[in-house]
């Protein structure tokens, strides 16, 4: 497969979801795992063993609480910024994707470090935009209550502008380092923001010169309404969890279907589902590995983690008993009501539902031969239910070895995956124009 | 010298003010810098070239505002704990210092990204609390003005009780990752803050295990009666600016005796003031590479730079007349009347004001050759003047590589200065004990 011919036909987009502690809650404690949250070799390993595979990118989920109480992935977690730029440095082309709220953040703060991270990795930086679900943040930020759903969607889009706004502040050929003049930027192509809006008042301009992607990538992975409009006005990928083939035609469709209304067009926005893979030589080998994830699992903790996902209390019910009724969560409404259209069409018990909670929490589970895990890639792909995938190995750095050797080599048989990257930024893989700056042509 | 050596006396502590486009307001200009405020390869360069000089650390100053009058140095900066993250990876001694306002950010996410620098460093990273001078910031984060300086210092000071807080979350024992018992953590070592103050609610705990030096090393450069009280409690490193001996003994010792009122002892505390060093292999070498500079500098933006530092307006006074009398500023008061007493003292006008300004901003000059450096050091040091020096090159990288190869040999040769470091993380460099968490022995 050609470079040229890269360019011309559509092909998956791949993403690597790090999660130092395994995607599946048990993961770490398999034998091969080298558990760590805080390992940065272990990052640093895995991120490069994806850009050798020519991963479009990485990427790092984030929140803003712990406790006693909290899975070892969610307990402790390296600043995304911090990580990524560290990573920036052993790697060359593979995209760096980080979480940043829009909740407890600063546009001004968020816009710096992501121009910050662009620069210092030439133009590989991605922002997972998220307005932060679990109402237990405030209490860490000094505010009196988290937000609703509806009006941290509100404010999201007022601070995804802002930011953007913000990465204009400098025209790209303001800078221009003239020792004999004297002269280190043009003052005419600095320009000030001065943005007055209902949630922030931003003046600028940025102390920041204009990013290599002009603007680093936008992430967002909200399914609820306001949040596919947020993502269809805003974003270029789209990270979501679907479970069949039929839902995820359906949001695919929904989501590009927005697109227009915004004056957009279906392949500037990438749709990538996670998806969980358990690889094994033959089928049996893979059922056994996942089997023996399972088997690591330990149930104590069950009942919470599933309220804490459902957003309800559900501890005072049997485990082998099925789903309650359930009112409608606000706080995490789409991740709540795709676990319990899952548990109400499967007709699974507490038990089960918290299993598939705790293997790829909503996420698809794709698992067999290479073959067969290419194929269920493949028919999402051209089914029009994905444009590619973020990958969520089961354990670190084992699960993403099994993908990396065993299921890369068959979709780039396929002509389905690149084999060489064809340019250097994030927006070169995804095939993504590079904004041009509001401020052009005045 | 040996190690035992470096360890029973005391030695000269160094830092590397890292500033991309130089500390002189031309030294960009110099026909050997690589100008570049945004340019990763030189501050990568230049840290490598501080830690094989055996530098304590490289400290980065930082400002939230940005606009098309303000100085090439000012108007872009890297984020610092992106860039320091970066510089980690290719270093593996010095001492990584980020600045990092207690005004205009939160103190979870400063704990935390603080926190990931330690870890992705192995323990070699440092905050310099700021409070933030320009009441312009204000503008690019929503608020509606900017806090006067006695109300930012007393929100200072809650700020690092909070982050220190924070950075004690977690018992340095917490984390197990005890596969067979499938423990990844004891939950009985996590500890929740529960901060209620004047200023902040913070309930913690934080999402990072405890750093590798317990807390990061805190420095701090207030200069102001609250400015001195709070580094007095909290500080373990002070940058100042001081201009002669005389007065830098008087805020040495001042510094020094506020300790035992908060418990603490002198070598607890480090005072650096700035050093601007011009080095030629003659003082005549050194006097024309000074005038150079000068010449280079561009007088016309030099009233409102003036104005800018002395937080007040002296644009419609003559270049060539006196310093006119000025009310005392509120936002910028140490700073201010460290130039208005210089001024008065050496009956100063305007420009030459300036030119001071332009050069080491206040910050103490020393020329000459690598001798009369090597002694104008050694003299503030031995006479309780400066436990270090943070160092402020005019230009990068060659106004560095003249201090490290013409300076520090000689500096060595006297015993000051380290041949090699003794530990790994930047508290030791700094013979600075590892604070005990405020949970020990509970």
């Amino acid at each position: 497969m050609s470079t040229n011919n890269s360019n011309t036909r559509r092909q998956v987009r791949l993403g690597l979801f790090i999660q130092g502690a395994g995607h599946h809650v048990a993961g770490w404690r398999h034998p091969d795992a080298q558990a760590g949250s805080e390992n940065l070799a272990l990052m640093q390993r895995i991120t490069q063993t994806a850009e050798r595979a020519k991963f479009d990118m990485v990427f790092l989920a984030d929140g803003l609480t712990s406790g006693p109480d909290a899975h070892p992935s969610m307990a402790m977690r390296l600043e995304p910024l911090c990580l990524l730029s560290a990573l920036a440095m052993g790697t060359r082309h593979i995209g760096l994707a980080a979480t940043a709220s829009t909740t407890y953040s600063e546009p001004y703060h968020v816009a710096r470090a992501f121009a910050s991270l662009d620069h210092l990795s030439s133009g590989r930086a991605a922002w997972n935009v998220v307005t932060t679900s679990y109402d237990r943040t405030a209490a860490n930020f000094t505010r009196g209550n988290h937000p609703d759903h509806a009006l941290r969607y509100e404010m999201a889009g007022e601070f995804v502008d802002v930011v953007k706004g913000l990465w204009d502040s400098w025209d790209d050929d303001a800078v221009l380092k003239d020792k004999a003049r004297g002269v280190y930027f043009d003052p005419a192509k600095v320009h000030t923001l001065d943005h007055k809006g209902q949630f922030f008042a931003v003046k600028g301009p940025l102390n920041a010169s204009r990013p290599p992607q002009g603007h680093p990538v936008v992430i967002q992975a909200g399914s609820s309404g306001p949040g596919q409009d947020l993502a269809a006005r805003t974003a270029e990928v789209v990270f979501t969890a679907q479970q069949t083939i039929e839902e995820a035609q359906v949001f695919y469709r929904d989501l590009k279907g927005r697109l227009p209304k915004f004056g957009r067009e279906g392949q500037q926005l990438h749709v990538m589902p996670g998806v969980f893979p358990v690889i094994g030589r033959t089928e049996q080998e893979a059922k056994d590995k996942y089997a023996q994830l399972q088997e690591w699992t330990d149930t104590s903790g069950a009942l919470s983690l599933l309220s804490d996902r459902l957003g309800h209390d559900v501890s005072k019910y049997p485990l082998d008993g099925p789903l309650p009724e359930l009112p409608e969560s606000d706080q995490l409404k789409s991740r709540a009501k795709l676990l319990t259209d899952l548990a109400r069409r499967e007709n699974l018990t507490l038990r089960e539902l918290y299993y598939l909670v705790a293997g790829a929490r909503g996420h698809r589970i794709v698992w067999g031969t290479p073959v067969q895990v290419a194929d269920a890639l493949e028919e999402w792909f051209t089914g029009e239910a994905a444009d590619g995938f973020n990958i969520m190995p089961p354990y670190f750095p084992g699960g993403l070895d099994d993908f990396v050797e065993l299921v890369v080599p068959e979709l780039q048989r396929r002509g389905l995956f690149r084999t060489e990257y064809s340019g250097t930024t994030l927006r070169d893989h995804l095939g993504l124009q590079r904004p041009v700056s509001r401020y052009a042509g005045r």
